[in-house]
């Protein structure tokens, strides 16, 4: 049995245990996960169906019906034209199913979830995301190799970019685009995300892109970036300081650090995962910047860079071995600065293990 | 009056004479069209909520409040955390709304969908999108300016694309990288789309990403790529030959030539869309290659690189001033190669008239 039939027989088995019928899923990182194909195919439907038992019911627009047979692990079976448009297609797919619970595709779009209700009108509706992260949560030995390879790729990236690029007078973008290239050359097949370079003031905004603001002497700069190799991606957040910290710049990083160290020491099997976030927010809020830390502490990461399992509070989660997320503490002073720094763990059998390995420390960069 | 409020107002005319009572719009285009306002926030719900009468209502999770705050046109009106999750605030910002007809932006994730059917058990649920590209898809002035400025990016990168990249030999995935250095230092925001460049036998896939082959001499070689200005997208298609092209790829390539011409002269203000359609596939018919032509002839563009009008039999929507949209013939011959040529449009009294102005022959590069 090769890999992909055995995630499906997985899948239909926790469907069977869950009493979904059918589950359907949209271009992105479970089609990846469950046909090793995807695509953009934004406007027009492209399904993957999947019935408790049986085989895979594959609704593909003309233009996709070749890759699919090419590259996807279950043929097309359900083919539609622009000219046709996908309803009649859809509706001769689910014919017979029966289905009376769907789950679908978190990021489903609309324009499906509602053709699907459409051609389904006395089934119930529900997110596929609680059967899809029983699966994708805990990595296999394969998948988590290509993981610590793009960790490193950042890692070797994050030094050459303290050795190589200059900070002082350019803009955030410039920067971006300086770090990207490193990260390519690097060996990555592309970057997980657009980079961000928030500087001075913007990096008080948690969700700042690189933008056209230039980098002046006293700056934090805030780089968080990720690159995606066979698919999986890194994810990592170093601060440093155009010139020289201030004090109040340091205490801010101590704090962060101490926090995110914290993290990392309470993951472990069984720990529920908001157990992590609370060790981390203790310790902010302790030295007084609890109101200043305003998401959660980390994210599953794998085949998408926001996956399960969220550590954040009200996830009660056990984590187990071969989980993989983010811990990132943030602090942020409007109008100031912001600091956060990022690793990405796996949750081993003795506890949680750093799969990015450079240094963590506010560097001053003298350019 | 502002131009959001404008556009607002505009919108809740349409929701009036649709008996639409509630429009609710995610990141995306539509959000940036409305508010001035996007960003990716997947897994967090972020809704603009527009009743027919009133202020919008505006669910943010706190991450990005004070993004939202700064940026868009709309204050957040309802703000979240993620330890408490989106639902109670949901429910607080439809209270007293009394929504029966709801309209959702068609991209919208299927978690955001299900949690809104949640709060509005009642409601039924139809796509926005026949609201919004009623708003969308005739352009201003000022929306053409930095269309037309996108245009001429692309434009200047193809030629010097012909001029300095090597394509005898290097990957696909070097070529596109080498274009996107082009693009972007000729002013571009940022590409639009992931660059195509299929050469070879992957030239006769249409939607075949630039990948890890290596460009030999006598290839077909299809660059498909676009950039932004100020959020609006550019999309050209060039196709060249590495080498010398043979008598069947000039043969198929003065077919392709001829077909988009024939679309380019069909299309004017009162003619249906499909019209321009049954123009570009009557030449292609006519000249033996319809069963290979098989796409539609083009997607409007401006916000998105795809969005209404969209030039495919079944659509009658008549061509009015202001619309813009693609007019990309392409035959694909499967296991040789394929040709496309694509231009972008605008709808003028007088007729169509192309954006873009950068020669569509056959070129053969000698590297």
């Amino acid at each position: 049995m090769n890999m992909f039939e055995e995630r499906l027989r997985k899948l239909q088995a926790l469907m069977e245990v869950s009493g979904v019928d059918l589950t359907v899923v949209g271009p992105g990182a479970d089609m990846l996960y469950l046909t090793g194909f995807s695509d953009e195919a934004r406007e027009r439907p492209l399904l993957l169906m999947i019935p408790v038992e049986g085989a895979p019911r594959f609704l593909v627009p003309e233009l996709y019906a070749h890759q699919v047979e090419e590259v996807a692990a279950f043929p097309p079976t359900h083919v539609w034209s622009d000219s046709q448009g996908p309803e009649a297609a859809l509706r001769e797919a689910v014919r017979g199913l029966e289905a009376e619970r769907v789950a679908v595709d978190d990021d489903l779009a609309a324009r499906a979830v509602l053709l699907l209700q459409d051609a389904l009108p006395r089934a119930s509706f529900s997110l596929a995301s609680p059967l899809l992260k029983e699966l994708r949560m805990r990595k296999s030995p394969g998948e988590l190799e290509l993981m610590e390879r793009a960790a490193a790729i950042v890692d070797r990236s994050f030094l050459r970019v303290l050795e190589n690029v200059t900070f002082f007078g350019r803009t955030e973008r410039e920067v971006a685009r300086d770090l990207e290239g490193i990260v390519l050359e690097e060996g990555a097949a592309g970057m997980a995300f657009e980079t961000l370079v928030a500087s001075g003031p913007n990096s008080a905004l948690p969700h700042h892109r690189a933008g056209e603001r230039r980098i002046e002497f006293g700056d934090v700069v805030i780089l968080d970036f990720g690159c995606r190799v066979g698919g999986y991606c890194s994810d990592i957040t170093r601060t440093v300081v155009c010139g020289e910290p201030t004090p109040r710049m340091r205490e801010v990083h101590r704090v962060i650090l101490e926090a995110q160290e914290e993290g990392v020491r309470t993951a472990r099997p069984g720990i529920p995962a908001q157990e992590v976030d609370r060790a981390v927010r203790g310790v902010i809020s302790r030295a007084g910047f609890g109101e200043w830390f305003v998401h959660r502490t980390g994210h599953g990461i794998g085949l998408e860079v926001h996956e399960e399992p969220y550590i954040v509070e009200g996830n009660p989660l056990s984590l187990e071995e071969g989980m993989t997320f983010s811990v990132e503490p943030g602090i942020y002073l409007p109008g100031a600065f912001g600091i956060r720094v990022e690793d990405i763990v796996v949750v081993e059998s003795g506890g949680a293990r750093r799969l990015n390995r450079c240094p963590r420390e506010l560097v001053a960069v003298a350019r």
